[in-house]
């Protein structure tokens, strides 16, 4: 095994246990970027020369935490004290914020390496499109708009990395790359630093190769504590497989998979229920849609009136509000969510996970689309947490991305159901 | 009729005329600050050389909309590229970020002068208190947290300022300084570059010394447009008055004045109703304050671990959420405000506006307090746009703040119902 191909967990016991150090480390994942990036061109910013003498900093001083020395990525949206911030916009081309974003700065006090920027598409949100390909198949497109995180990730460039998600940007990529993927509770993660999008639902997002390396960030984030992540057995579980009102928009294959999955976790001991969401929960995907659009008009007007002639159409159709949402629409679609809020908290008591679809089949051809967002709308707009788990694949060997979703603000819960489930769908080998 | 007395609109229109430089006017609210600032304390930095330089350059350039060459304070948790933002923290002393938050990028792109940084509540939720005193009576608290921003308005300082309300921030201190005062609705006005405490709550709020100054802002913010904004008549108008389940908490000078200004509108042919909110609305206000403290769990995590001895105690109090807040609870909160919301929705269809109390009467005596946010909690949890107009009086002289309620959305309605309101409770003499 290469010393890249470590995961995150890995690497820190072996840096506790001082037989590896963050130098070392580092320099054998700049080693992997170096090799993949013209490639792959998963980054939008690297600094060997800096990420070494961080690394070096690291290896002098006492450990901080679990994540002391650990390399993290951090996607191009979310500003970095000491690298520029470029949201792959013309207009921020070069930019260098002074300050970190609050998920940054958590980082860096736990002793994290930020090794660099991930490539986005423009302000995660529309415009230009990242250069960024799937390390498992160059023809296809890494999905996004986290699409440099998810790849960097996939393919041992970095073994963490920082993400957003306002519709399904962390989930998806996760998913098409065969990565974990985590989109914690609305709020409970700061979103200061991060380029705003939509109020109502943007949220930092968390990826890395294994559930313990997920772990390892959501202890430093505070969004659980090591007592709440005892490992727990699948058997007995009672995992709610959920097609949502989608169902017929995904692809064959990710429809059996998805069945494979229960049957295996059956297999494992797993109670398994359906879960039925209704129409209202259909209406959801496009209420979500006119809730993120409509954030528009607020986040992209400073760069409106700066540069008039400059700024994407895209970008400008938002915040001229060319949709032409209107009050009693917006109260109308915020109000609906609200209600759907209500509606899962209930339906989805007494399970201790659902079980559905990260995306609509494997990463399409190509690197002009990102794929589709259908099955990480709703989950976004009830601001629950999810997890992608890797794993199930296709006949072309390409993965198809599992969701797991817990009730907001059991963050903890979900992550220790995912550690269980991890276990019988992503088996080594 | 002094210069530094000037609204920003009258201002703006002399300016227009090429009977005004931007220069005489900002040195003119300079002299005024070089005379008032040691009693009042209202600013914690300006500095006049880069101020008038600001004003210069604007008396150069071609007028880029109505704000052209119109000073504007913002409350120091905003994010300045050339100005200190203090948050008035021990922790951000001399702290300089490299970039303006979205809602100052907007002022510059309109050609407003930055005239300095106003005085707030430690990072506009607890910890240090601002010095700040009410220019009305110097014994008196300003309110806050927008403490700065409140004082500076009313007392000739600076003509409109930026603020933020997370519980009762800037309608509070506006109705204190007998100031307008106007928050929009949530999430219309992008909060980001201000400093973060709760993602569903956080917003920015304006201040200034007429309807008409906060319309000025309001369009450059593009929350309602010049067409909308044609002066109406309050003949006809329904406004109900709404006491609100906290009434026994309002002093009985506050309680009468309200009962005043009612009688004063139904006088000018305003109809009134009153309206009844349920005690499910009393609820909302300590279900407001738990879903604001529980934000302080991720707002404040990065410098609880970069300045674990030298971050306030209340501050660390809520990172390590010793309220113990469950998901449990945090999931009823945040779904019973949303339900809330769609009850007011329904309650408030048909009025032009709901008039209430800003606060529960004059501003208190002493600066070791910021005055109770009891009439101001429910409004920010519904997210709906409220209006400070100040022309009621207690006995003492000292302004008792009216607040004009919309439903979400409905901002420029808001403003424009305001306009007619103030004619008739805000006269001058």
């Amino acid at each position: 095994m290469e010393l890249w191909q470590l995961s995150a967990s890995d690497a820190s016991r072996r840096m506790a246990a001082g037989e590896l150090s963050s130098e070392a480390y580092t320099q054998a994942l700049l080693g992997r970027i170096a090799e993949r990036e013209p490639l792959v061109q998963a980054w939008a910013h690297v600094d060997a020369d800096h990420a070494l003498a961080q690394a070096r900093a690291c290896d002098r001083e006492p450990r901080r935490s679990p994540l002391h020395g650990i390399p993290v990525g951090v996607k191009d949206v979310i500003n970095t004290r000491d690298m520029p911030t470029q949201h792959n916009s013309p207009l921020y081309q070069g930019h260098r914020p002074s300050e970190d974003a609050n998920c940054v700065g958590v980082l860096r006090a736990a002793g994290a390496v930020i090794l660099g920027k991930t490539h986005t598409l423009e302000f995660a949100c529309g415009g230009q499109m990242p250069p960024t390909r799937n390390p498992l198949d160059l023809q296809r497109t890494p999905g996004g708009s986290s699409s440099g995180s998810g790849a960097a990730v996939a393919d041992g460039m970095v073994p963490l990395a920082l993400a957003t998600q306002t519709g399904g940007s962390a989930i998806r990529p996760a998913a098409f790359c065969g990565v974990y993927g985590y989109k914690p509770t609305f709020g409970r993660l700061s979103f200061e630093g991060a380029k705003h999008y939509s109020p109502h639902l943007d949220t930092i997002g968390l990826m890395g190769r294994s559930t313990q390396d997920l772990a390892l960030l959501a202890q430093i984030y505070r969004l659980a504590s090591a007592e709440e992540l005892q490992p727990c057995q699948v058997r007995g579980l009672r995992i709610a497989i959920c097609e949502t009102p989608m169902w017929d928009q995904a692809e064959p294959e990710a429809q059996a998979a998805l069945q494979a999955a229960a049957h295996q976790l059956a297999q494992a001991g797993a109670s398994i229920v359906r879960l039925e969401l209704g129409d209202a929960f259909k209406d959801l995907t496009q209420q979500q849609d006119t809730i993120m659009q409509d954030g528009g008009r607020g986040a992209f007007l400073p760069e409106y009136l700066a540069h008039p002639d400059r700024l994407h159409e895209e970008f400008r159709r938002k915040v001229e509000n060319q949709f032409g949402h209107t009050a009693q629409q917006m109260r109308e679609v915020l109000d609906a969510a609200a209600l759907r809020r209500i509606d899962f908290e209930r339906a989805s008591a007494g399970f201790d996970a659902v079980l559905t679809l990260s995306a609509p089949g494997v990463a399409p051809m190509g690197i002009t689309t990102q794929g589709m967002a259908t099955f990480n709308r709703i989950w976004t707009a009830l601001h629950v947490p999810c997890i992608n788990v890797p794993g199930m694949r296709a006949a072309n060997g390409l993965p198809i991305g599992m969701q797991l979703v817990q009730r907001r603000y059991e963050d903890a819960r979900l992550l220790q159901v995912a550690a269980a489930v991890a276990d019988v769908i992503d088996k080594p080998g």
